[in-house]
């Protein structure tokens, strides 16, 4: 294979195909250091013509690839296999942002560029790219777009997948397609835009992408709302949504266990309640026109909500600092979870009138296999997506505990679809869920997946293991 | 072929399969009379299990088939050939709503749905489907979603697209794939459901979806706002999205001909404006709160553009009703049009920051070609979408001008494209623009797409002809 790096490195000089394993080691171990590859080589190339050269060389060699960003995925997609013979295609060199036209709404970006990068230049135009998530100071846009990330602002701005119009994407091939459209409205042929997206790097490798932006709000509001039950959370979506319509941007539910967990791990934080509630929802409103207007509409909503028995309670940030202060605790619960051990870990959806039945039914299941297993049950639900985690039953320690994560997966993803829901609401499949996947998709959606890989990836080398 | 129609017969009895020219008649003809095509018979299935059925028969006996909904497409994508060897398999008796879901926010839908009895389906559970188009009293939603129809709504709602989060379709294999999921976050494998979407039916049959449903907005409201040029338009749009954010619905442009074109064949309809102006803009804000809160905000938005000097004079609708009204000119530009006589028609979009720019170019060009030739452009520029269409000079009839159709098409299109457009925003391909699609999208695009429709329909029986 000497010839096969020899050909890398005169497409993107000697400093940019690493193969000591020093410094191949940083790109080679997922996330969250469940698993350690091998690869033949690290790539580093510095344009879309030299990703593109590097693919040819690949096709030619017959030498599988895998695309990598920031490498902060959660499904062990950004890794290679144990093998030795696939190289990592990074692409973080290409971190330049094109273009932005602040009338047109969009910018035009490198695969590299960071997310947060992103979001602070678009806020330099006085606009916002509202898609925000954990890893947003690691993670990339590419990485982003080719799992279809999710993070906290769905409910009102859509998946990754919504805030693109347009991509670049070296085939396969080693071609380029120049998609870079910024376009609204385009109906000419398939849309192979969303094909790409979401595809974890198996279809092609997405090089640039048009993005969509949004005027930036004039003010973001919070709201800590305390319900007796996760019926009343549906409840009180609705009634929030038809108060505020799309002003309404955040809707976060936590169990009484979260945040328990959270005050025992940050002592430090706010504790909005003095006695303890079974549920509570995060609410956060954002308004075009003022703050004033935010925190008024926040009110009357809260209002009619505690006027209909809906919440038992609530505290209403009166201020945009107030505000940050509320998310703080819906932002520690991974943190203190983290800190207090591993877990089992579901990256669920459900259609959000059947989250309540759900969590009813399901918890129950659980007690019934794993006596005592307690659930950290929080999310999105305004997006129907819920991070619905297992840790061991007191007594019980949180590595003995893993051991059960086959069944304990069983038991959640089986009736997550029973309800119509979904196995992997916002991280995608990657490598950790393959198996999975095949067994609960239908064999005529897998033969459709299979039959689209194959014509556009005859020689199966784009992030082979990956998905399907 | 009798055995093939035996067949037919068998499976949905001999009342719907239609052999007779009297009774194929008003299937073979498209919708603005361009094109008569002729079809072995027109199948009229009343289940998902029929439809599979049939196109399993299609596929032993190799049957092309043109799948049909409200047959009110502009591109002759739901028409049959000149052959007579392709069947018509009309989707209009798959005509029930399946289940509303109101705290999901979700309506699952047979294809044959009309638009309007899905958009009155809503509104009976207090929501919004927000699709809506001319045709809405004829198309059905299997038909705007196979063209991912646009309308007056996608400014905040998005094409259809962007209105399903679920399909159900019928492989070219005559299998039925069960996608109708009501999930905001799903990242399990490839996007298969926007593939179909917008495919014309060329790469399966949609038989059923689950479509996006929204709060119903407490008020409505409209503006018409007269300024100088198409560069105004595109400041007024950054300024109304900067003040009113999602509450802008609508922001349509048009020339001071289209109202001059309207008030000549429709005299009895209101002028807001005693002088004419060169170009005028119909907004429209919706408000979740109330019609007060959304007259303010407009009063208040309208108020800067004025200050600054982005628009020349305004009239705001202080009711429903006004608003109703002035909706009305922008209705009855395509009537006054169609009453004038025929012209030669171009559904383009463009980046919105490109829009002055290429009205400014593209009209001298026209002109030198086709001296005195008029230009009916108006359209959703808040989508980047413009109907730009070219009348004959005074003193040439309609019928000769026609003639001038290919020449005027490649002025228009080569001058889209130059400016990073799209030949077709929201009408589709069909047969009409196979030709347009083949000469402006690059090689490596046309053969993914090719790569696609082999895979997924390798006996090429779905609606050939229409995109590639």
């Amino acid at each position: 294979m000497i010839d096969f790096l020899t050909q890398c490195r005169a497409i993107v000089g000697d400093a940019y195909v690493l193969d000591a394993p020093a410094d191949m080691a940083p790109f080679l171990t997922d996330w969250r250091g469940r698993f350690t590859g091998k690869a033949l080589a690290v790539l580093r190339p510095g344009s879309v013509e030299q990703v593109a050269a590097l693919v040819r060389a690949c096709v030619s060699q017959q030498v599988a690839l895998v695309p990598q960003g920031g490498n902060t995925g959660l499904v062990l997609g950004s890794v290679p296999d144990a093998s030795g013979a696939q190289v990592v295609l990074s692409l973080a060199r290409l971190n330049s942002i094109r273009q932005i036209d602040p009338v047109n709404r969009t910018m035009t970006v490198d695969a590299g560029c960071i997310l947060q990068q992103i979001q602070e230049a678009a806020a330099a135009e006085g606009c916002l790219f509202p898609l925000s998530l954990a890893a947003e100071g690691s993670c990339t846009i590419g990485g982003n777009l080719s799992t279809n990330a999710g993070g906290t602002a769905v409910l009102r701005y859509g998946n990754t997948r919504e805030l693109c119009l347009g991509l670049e994407v070296v085939t396969p091939q080693g071609e380029v397609w120049s998609g870079l459209r910024g376009l609204r409205k385009d109906n000419t042929g398939y849309d192979l835009r969303d094909l790409f997206i979401g595809a974890e790097g198996t279809l092609g490798i997405i090089t640039g992408a048009v993005l969509k932006l949004y005027p930036q709000p004039k003010a973001s509001i919070t709201a800590l709302a305390a319900l007796p039950s996760p019926a009343a959370a549906q409840q009180l979506l609705v009634l929030m949504q038809d108060y505020c319509g799309s002003s309404l941007t955040g809707f976060e539910l936590m169990s009484r266990y979260c945040l328990e967990l959270v005050a025992e791990q940050f002592p430090q934080l706010p504790k909005p309640f003095v006695t303890p509630h079974a549920h509570y929802v995060l609410l956060e409103l954002s308004s075009s026109e003022s703050e004033r207007h935010a925190v008024g509409l926040l009110e009357q909503a809260i209002g009619a909500a505690l006027e209909r028995d809906v919440i038992n309670d609530a505290v209403v940030a009166t201020s945009v600092a107030q505000s940050a202060d509320l998310w703080q605790l819906r932002e520690h619960i991974p943190l203190a979870q983290a800190k207090a051990g591993k877990n089992i870990k579901h990256d669920i959806s459900l259609p959000v009138s059947r989250i309540a039945d759900f969590i009813a039914v399901t918890g129950p299941q659980l007690d019934a296999a794993f006596p005592g297993c307690q659930l950290v049950c929080f999310g999105h639900l305004g997006d129907g997506n819920l991070h619905y985690n297992v840790a061991p039953p007191v007594g019980i320690s949180n590595e003995d505990f893993l051991a059960n994560q086959e069944k304990v997966n069983r038991v959640v993803h089986d009736s997550v679809v029973s309800f119509g829901g979904s196995i992997s609401a916002e991280h995608g499949i990657g490598a950790l869920k393959r198996d999975e996947l095949a067994h609960y998709k239908s064999t005529v959606e897998l033969n459709m997946m299979r039959a689209i890989k194959a014509a556009l990836d005859p020689l199966g080398i784009m992030n082979p293991g990956k998905i399907l």
